[in-house]
């Protein structure tokens, strides 16, 4: 017996809310397509400018797409969601908000707005979009928002993640993986949102390649995995073979050595783009787009004491033509 | 032309201090090799147990071979350096050190030490090295520490990393990697240690797969470089081949979200080792040691303020069996 539901893009919130009334009650085991709006409450579209940003309203930003209500999810329960089917839109974006707003992990150092618009249309089959000639992004979609009602009581923002999921950000999570959150309230209330054509870890200049996107996701009730106390997820073969063809020419990466590992994570940062600017003839902000897009924050050591190493990655298939070693 | 020389085991510092007398000179392109003690200073063998840590003098920790005065090296130059050949001893080590001592991620949870030796002889042709029954780590063979002198005067202590490299613990520079690194004075003073069998991203328990090595290494002194103002890096198509090998079977992570980013990477940590021991049937300790030669951490999102989140994520691949997904 299979359930199969569909949430349209009307049935969004903006907060993280355990009191919110479910807009759909299904049994474990079923599966739901949602239409999502994107991260920005597709306030941009394949139009949209530079000059679009300054209208931009963030009290919009990260609608997550529920809740719904499973059937004999009960606290101390694991919600098992597999990701069936990703569907981007045919176009994406990118921002660069001004440095005022803060977001970003360069937010200081980027006083200046930028818009990317991205074509997903034309080399869907592919597999790739184009940031301009010469530089192709593998498509990797997944969604950014992805989470269950928090135990506490009031309004949550949908923009930091939580224990419960949330805002993770996480490109592993695609079609393939497998996402397990800790169940906190009967019927655990599940919401999801915040389509993404590509990212690196890390999302560092604070947008990936937002888009709509079409989502089909089975939810399931497991009892007895009581290790799940934050998000957990396994990824698949797959996945591991997409990754690798962002990286089959191997990867470039800035190492960034501090005792703070956010400051780790900004130096290393700081060295890409300082690479991309002079070696590949970007522009500051293009090369922060394009790490946001494609390049790994790794920790690559965490240990040797007072000197956290951070390296920001960037895989080199994105570039067109022969390896660079 | 080409310059070959042998450094032996006993040519070692235990600070970097750019006053040290060089001992050998060679021109630039010169390839060396050098006869490595292991970062414990070979204080341990493949006949050691956990009962040898209560001996270990940690004031030995970590040697570098060197220092090598490359001719016509200047500041502001960069030396390359190209990874020709690593080749392990016949065992390894991985160690968890008292707590007391305040090393590695979980320090102040692990208060008992553990002394792991790997067999790095007996699969060597396959690849690979036995945890336990079960699980085999690839042998993915890298330098720890590879470094130049600092431009500040004195003596700096070898175990954490600085701008000019050292104990980077980055599992990526391996053969067939190119490091670049910022010259700070005259002739670079280049120098080694530390050879790693394997490793994951983050090195958690502060040790990797510990063990003696012979490295071959060309060191090229490259001009106009000034983008390089930390450690850069490239690797090859082989080296993403190499990490596949270990994810061929997807990946098992465990998020951890907390405003701060150590602690993120703690709970992400403490997440992987909690399911480790409730599925896999391993102590804490044998999690911990597992985790830090083969799970990564990475940075997945660092922009969704308050809160960050980091993935402590396993290669199932070590797992000998069928793929979990």
């Amino acid at each position: 017996m299979s359930h199969t539901f569909h949430i349209s893009k009307s049935h969004r919130h903006l907060k993280w809310d355990n009191s919110l009334q479910p807009i759909a009650t299904v049994p474990s085991g079923s599966t739901l397509t949602f239409d999502l709006l994107d991260g920005g409450h597709n306030q941009f579209t394949a139009t949209s400018t530079t000059a679009s940003i300054t209208t931009f309203d963030f009290s919009l930003a990260d609608p997550a797409h529920g809740p719904i209500f499973i059937e004999t999810a009960e606290p101390g329960d694991v919600l098992k969601i597999e990701f069936l089917s990703l569907k981007t839109a045919s176009y994406g974006w990118t921002s660069i908000f001004p440095g005022s707003v803060g977001f970003g992990l360069l937010h200081d150092e980027f006083p200046d707005p930028m818009l990317k618009i991205w074509d997903l249309e034309s080399h869907r089959e592919e597999g790739y979009t184009v940031f301009k000639e010469g530089i192709h992004i593998p498509i990797n979609p997944f969604l950014g928002v992805v989470g269950v009602a928090r135990e506490q009581e009031g309004e949550w923002s949908t923009i930091p993640p939580y224990e419960t999921g949330g805002n993770i950000d996480c490109k592993h999570v695609t079609v393939g993986s497998i996402l397990y959150l800790p169940v906190k309230v009967r019927g655990a209330l599940f919401s999801c949102g915040d389509g993404h054509a590509a990212q690196g870890d890390g999302e560092v200049c604070g947008a990936a390649i937002e888009t709509p996107m079409e989502v089909t996701v089975r939810l399931s009730v497991v009892k007895g995995m009581k290790w799940v106390e934050s998000p957990h997820y396994v990824t698949s073969q797959q996945h591991t073979a997409n990754l690798v063809r962002g990286g089959a020419k191997g990867e470039y990466a800035s190492l960034g050595i501090d005792a703070d590992l956010r400051e780790a994570s900004r130096k290393a940062l700081r060295g890409l783009i300082n690479w991309l600017v002079a070696e590949k003839g970007l522009t500051r902000e293009e090369s922060y787009i394009l790490c946001s897009v494609a390049a790994d924050l790794k920790i690559v050591e965490a240990v040797d004491m007072p000197h956290f190493g951070v390296a920001c990655s960037l895989p080199l298939g994105v570039f067109v033509g022969p390896p660079y070693i």
